[in-house]
């Protein structure tokens, strides 16, 4: 598995030998979830449930099934969904009436209920947000956890008095993915997509994107400010204290297991995965060296210390399998495994015990007297040293460019003036093959001319292939 | 809202405004989870969690869709559902070759991995969870987390070397609900359904019973022993030590909603929810009794109160609302908070806490200095309590008879002998109109004579009306 070579195969094969998924499935695109990578999702889930409840978004759960006729009362929604959902049309031996689809994303699930639940200003805002799994039908090829057909996703909806109170909404949504992401050691750019690139029936969408090898980029998830476009068609109003009857300003947030799957691409290297210690099943695997004659005494050292990492809320697990070393360090390697102990009798005589990194392969010792501390702060470096790590590899992604005379597009994220016309954007995407991603969210200083007609412009995008 | 005098619509109205269920969602049986309802059904959800966890049974997750193909496997399971599952036969713009439906539940999406997974009798047991929504299309009339079309469904599926390892397992599961069961402060019984009622596919049923009013049964989850029976159609088989290859032995444990559906029935009253101390998401709530000149003084000493309880890691909410007392009063007993404390500036000269228990509705008052502790052993006796008084009524449910010749059909469970012929059970069910639950998997002593036929018997067997 060389991952500089072939991305896509040492991505393919990693995911399913570090027991990420299952690709086996009867069905294309739809894989099953075993323990380990589970097990992951669901912290990355316990982290943004964490952060939506500290910011006063009430859990709920909606039903997967939409009947057609709400799903197109939104006409730019339907028209971007409608090549991509699944239909029930049948039930036990019966054709339906109206025929039922599989939530690609769940504005239409849940409009019709806001129309019901918010009557007044003292209603508002509303902040709801859900797990669950939503569907597409993926014509593309599909990849584990990037491109699949069920999609574990997250999604939040907010209703607000007006734009400028949905709009903190979209800030506080910043504040909660930095904190995620933060987490996860993943840096990102926050993108506002173009007018054609934008979510259906959304007013603006921000993109959260990360760079993947040889300058792909891979969406993360998406901001959306709605305005009032979902709520006149849905009919969701509120008396204001003045008497008035007014529409809510909406937004949504929404994220995927892609979240995983970058976690998979930017941090992993040829031996596997490399987790960031706070999604780690196990944060730490102690491997025991033994040898004739000291298996009894080793075992209890190595024991005890488990029960001292335990005790002190770090995620261990023992390896007392019959294996060689050799062969456990290479199976906790692939499992990501972020920091390994040895312990065998020199290392008791000495009172030490050997580590060894799996960011970056570094090797040493800790004090026995403080392998507590010792493992809780390695396990800090090692989140900031993932993170510094994965930044440096998003900016050396970013190639400046003020002209396409390149015989070959570079296998990079560009970054170029725009003048904002949808034409010569158009014709910068036919040109480079690449996406417009959009321009940053927050302003970067940039004065220089558009990347197509040279007109003098303030305003700086990015464009990528995207995965 | 009379429970007595008519259940049916005292709880179609208690869980919509309690806030457990949404019914307005615009397809009859799918209902929205608002945050309350959801809330406790996550602490449901994490009691399965910390059992399964506890007996070595790993969380995965499966696709919530199966071939047509794959689900024809078992010829007894399609049978069984063939007339309530929901058929995906389009997708986007194009007809599926091969029609896809909602799992109704898991066994044929699983299957097929499992035969991949199982190779050696070192790959056994293998158990496996997973908390997931289902699909049964129902014709009956609908009723919140009783009888709905989309069901949030726990399932636990393992396999083994052989039946006595199969029947071990069953046994585990019965402690694991043991332990559920008593969170839920819920009786029930365990009784093995009859041939011609239990799961399509499977060896034997073991229903999971409890009473509501009226004599009514309600089957709150039922496991199953499949021996080989979807093994063999499935081809899951291993290596055996000596080099044989064999059939593993199955079973599954399946719960629902339903669990939540019984708490409202059997706890609730016709104030509200009555909930379990250990499923509240508010288990103490602090109403101030404020008056002019004190309602600084006495709301600064209730936060005090509920920073302390806070503290001690009990969930407690204290009501600054600006409603009068006696409306907060009346919100949570509907709301089911197991304990109320009130505050008011008499109290606090006193060195009192005032509370009124939600289950029986006694008062009192706990010695400041000692509300934690007090509180704390509060809730447990409100839970001892809780549990006798539910087991009571299940026990006065059921009702002893050794002939049918009654005017009318008692609304009760009927206890009885039965030869175990199954054309005596039919004529039983046909003359009271009951259905046989089955007999006491943990054998009831008895003898008598069959109901039906007179013969001598030492079969006892209940039959009530379900839900």
């Amino acid at each position: 598995m060389k991952k500089e070579e072939n991305f896509s195969e040492w991505y393919n094969e990693l995911v399913e030998t570090a027991g990420l998924t299952d690709k086996r499935y009867p069905i294309k695109g739809m894989n099953v979830w075993p323990a380990y990578g589970w097990k992951i999702m669901q912290y990355i889930d316990s982290f943004i449930r964490q952060e939506l409840d500290a910011t006063n978004h009430d859990e709920v759960c909606f039903p997967l099934l939409i009947p057609k006729t709400e799903f197109q009362k939104e006409k730019d929604h339907i028209k971007g969904f409608d090549a991509e959902v699944y239909w029930v049309t049948h039930a036990g031996l019966n054709e339906l009436d109206i025929p039922l689809l599989l939530r690609p994303t769940s504005e239409t699930a849940m409009y019709p209920m806001f129309s019901i639940w918010v009557r007044s200003h003292g209603d508002l805002p509303l902040k709801i947000y859900q797990l669950v799994n939503t569907f597409r039908y993926e014509t593309k090829q599909t990849r584990a956890f990037i491109r699949v057909r069920e999609i574990h996703f997250f999604e939040s909806h907010t209703c607000h008095v007006d734009e400028a109170d949905a709009q903190r909404q979209v800030e506080e949504d910043f504040e909660i993915l930095e904190k995620l992401m933060q987490k996860l050691c993943l840096p990102y750019k926050l993108l506002k997509r173009t007018e054609w690139d934008k979510f259906p029936g959304a007013y603006y969408t921000v993109g959260i994107d990360t760079a993947m090898m040889r300058g792909r980029s891979l969406q993360l998830g998406s901001i959306h400010h709605y305005r009032e476009n979902f709520s006149r068609p849905f009919d969701i109003k509120y008396e204001d204290v003045d008497g008035s009857t007014k529409y809510v300003h909406q937004t949504t947030y929404g994220m995927s297991e892609r979240l995983l799957g970058s976690v998979v691409g930017v941090h992993g290297d040829d031996k596997g995965l490399v987790l960031p210690p706070a999604l780690a099943p196990f944060q730490v695997v102690i491997v025991p060296i033994l040898a004739k004659g000291n298996v009894e005494a080793v075992t209890a050292q190595a024991r005890a210390l488990r029960d001292e990492l335990k005790a002190a809320g770090v995620r261990v697990t023992l390896d007392e399998s019959d294996e060689r070393p050799g062969a456990k360090f290479f199976k906790w390697e692939l499992k990501g495994v972020p920091l390994r102990l040895e312990l065998g009798a020199r290392d008791i005589e000495k009172s030490m015990v050997a580590y060894a990194r799996r960011d970056d392969g570094k090797k040493g010792s800790f004090d026995r007297s403080k392998v507590v501390d010792e493992v809780r702060s390695m396990l800090e470096v090692i989140a900031k040293d993932m993170r510094a790590k994965a930044q440096k590899f998003l900016d050396d992604s970013i190639m400046d460019v003020d002209n396409m005379d390149f015989k070959e597009v570079p296998e990079k994220w560009l970054r170029f003036g725009w003048c904002g016309e949808q034409e010569c954007g158009r014709k910068i995407e036919e040109r480079t093959e690449l996406k417009i991603l959009g321009s940053p969210y927050v302003k970067e200083d940039f004065h220089g001319k558009c990347l197509c007609c040279g007109k003098e412009t303030d305003t700086v995008v990015y464009a990528a292939r995207a995965m």
